[in-house]
């Protein structure tokens, strides 16, 4: 199963945490400007046109400091004043989670504001992408990021979601709009779509130019438990069993037909219908996308799956009602995640498209450009899966 | 003056950054808990019945590691581990700022949710209080957090609010709604009422019990530039000449009056008339709220300052239309703010008050107990204060 693999790789780089330290042996370009994700009025960390991190900090004390990016060990420099700096190799364009080691102690950077992501809040940095101009704030109508709080009964507890809403959604009352339910991936939760993710700037700057047609995004907490059956595996383990652990998806299933999707339709001005209701997500995200949407083909019409596995022929002909229903699957990978066309840890997803299009049904399937198993090919597979969706439907 | 004794308070304590290291000496309380503010599933920090902060950071190769909490920082000690403990004093109820020092680099504790005060993102601890429950996530009817983008023509920029929409909102779209502009106080932003203010909570619970009136909620960025004709103090110097610089409010102001309001007005259901319109700020924003009242009675009818100075009698004498426009002045500080009745660097905030009650305003003093100036003390003025808001006019 190409999910078990996936899942697989996920585990190792999550659990054995594999860093090498390396120095940086080629000429730097010494073009390093402050990083739009960096605190208000905060000089470091800086970024160059080469894509390369140059980190800074004062700690006068200390021993050894670090920079640990992209699951790579920088060391850093002392000057005569205590402030360390020190530069990363090139990194992909897009947005990278990282960390600094300051004698042992992994902190988050003082001077970076903070995102959620590997199980933790901590220092994010945006590389300039020469795509960025998609998701940048710029002068156009904009929608609204609305928090919203509820009582989940299956859970007996209160959870939290963010719900994008279109431009215009409080000008015309009377209008009702299609929802894409879009969910995080592993170790992140309902704040990496709204956050990092730049989904309301992705869908303004899209609805603006007419490309995409305006609809409401969900973005909710998938996080599972892991079953109190299956016993944790140690560190650098493969885990015991089949992987994920069956049941997996269950428990956020429930949550999203039962609680999420009959709140949405009884607070927001929703087609709450199968036509108008898409599910999509990232890694972990698009398998949970792809668990539901085969089960419950009568309650989604489109589905996506951003670096988190593919559907093939054999997975439609076991899902009944599939194949009729969907009117949309839609598949993408960082082309870094791709080896000869086929996903690092198995599967062909192009060869998977390819087969359900000579079938009868609509797929797509994109490669984001130089980018890998990061938020710079979720931001470009939502900005491709957005103008395809809710297009046939009035 | 007495917002210019209180600035230099202000400016004081955050250039001078004045911290002692200190030992507990009292016998500790071993009943300490994981603080409600820490990232999911951190151990550490750990607040007990004391109040007393225990931090714990793993930092093996580290030589010295402190907790530093309200200005006083406390020696962590290592265990065989490389793993670092350590306790404060009792802290007083609600919400401080905190951060952690490792071989002389102040960061973010790993292991707490994030912030902005003190002019950073950085850690925060919620030390339980007695009367938390007016701020408690319960399962009653709640109102949304909305993140409003907009474009500021007198700033030639995009800008962002927050804007709580009270229960209901969405469900009846004819009824209009009275809006309070709520201003976060100096080196924070608009994050921190929502953030650690509470705010939503704090009305989501007092609609449920009728004790308000359901009103929208504008929480803007009244951050303000250092006029460039005024000199930069040094660290530990006073600021020369007048202070604040004259004028200094005129930048929030014009953005107040001529951009949000008149955004907030044409995308929200506002009640857009003096009678449903009020202000109020904590600490700076509290100053804001009586520079920019005082001038335009006829855009606001009810002011709240949190621990951000008082209005006198000469200054109601000197505003034309305030005595007969106002219809509320409510004015708070935290008890440890006040000495025999007065605020700390000048000023008898309540003598103010019944002075102008004398003259025939409806005025309210509110004293916070055993807080200082902190949230705790802008958590419950904002609870006192909404429940007297908007409640004569229909």
């Amino acid at each position: 199963m190409r999910q078990t693999r996936f899942f697989h790789l996920l585990l190792a780089v999550a659990v054995s945490g594999i860093c090498f330290a390396q120095a940086v042996q080629t000429p730097v370009v010494e073009d390093f400007k402050p990083a739009s994700t960096n605190q208000p009025g905060r000089e470091y960390p800086q970024v160059n046109s080469e894509g390369r991190v140059r980190a800074g900090i004062s700690a006068p004390e200390a021993l050894r400091v670090q920079l640990d990016i992209s699951a790579v060990k920088y060391d850093l420099v002392k000057d005569e004043k205590g402030f360390w700096t020190g530069d990363s190799n090139p990194q992909d364009e897009g947005f990278h989670y990282y960390q600094l080691w300051i004698d042992g102690a992994a902190v988050p950077d003082p001077s970076s504001l903070y995102f959620y992501g590997a199980s933790r809040w901590g220092s994010g940095i945006e590389i300039p992408a020469k795509d960025q101009d998609f998701y940048a704030l710029k002068n156009v109508p904009h929608g609204q990021i609305r928090e919203q709080l509820y009582f989940s009964a299956g859970n007996d507890t209160m959870r939290r979601c963010f719900v994008y809403t279109p431009p215009g959604y409080d000008k015309d009352t009377t209008k009702r709009y299609p929802v894409l339910y879009l969910q995080h991936g592993g170790g992140e939760d309902e704040t990496g779509w709204p956050n990092q993710g730049k989904t309301n700037l992705i869908m303004d700057n899209l609805i603006a130019k007419g490309k995409a047609r305006p609809f409401i995004i969900v973005m909710d907490n998938g996080s599972w438990r892991w079953p109190s059956n299956v016993p944790r595996p140690r560190r650098g383990e493969r885990p015991a069993g089949t992987w994920p652990p069956a049941g997996w998806a269950d428990g956020f299933k429930k949550t999203l037909l039962e609680d999420i999707i009959p709140m949405i339709d009884s607070n927001y001005r929703t087609l709450a219908d199968q036509p108008h209701r898409a599910m999509a997500g990232l890694s972990m995200g698009g398998m949970q996308t792809r668990v539901i949407t085969l089960a419950h083909p009568d309650v989604f019409s489109s589905v996506g799956m951003f670096s988190g596995g593919s559907i093939s022929p054999e997975d439609v002909k076991n899902a009944p009602g599939f194949k009729e229903k969907i009117k949309l699957v839609f598949v993408s990978y960082g082309s870094r995640e791709l080896e000869n066309g086929r996903a690092r840890f198995g599967g062909d997803p192009r060869a998977d498209m390819d087969a359900l299009k000579e079938a009868g049904m609509n797929t797509h399937f994109y490669v984001s450009p130089q980018t890998a198993h990061e938020w710079q090919s979720w931001r470009r597979s939502l900005h491709e899966f957005a103008q395809l969706l809710f297009r046939d439907n009035p």
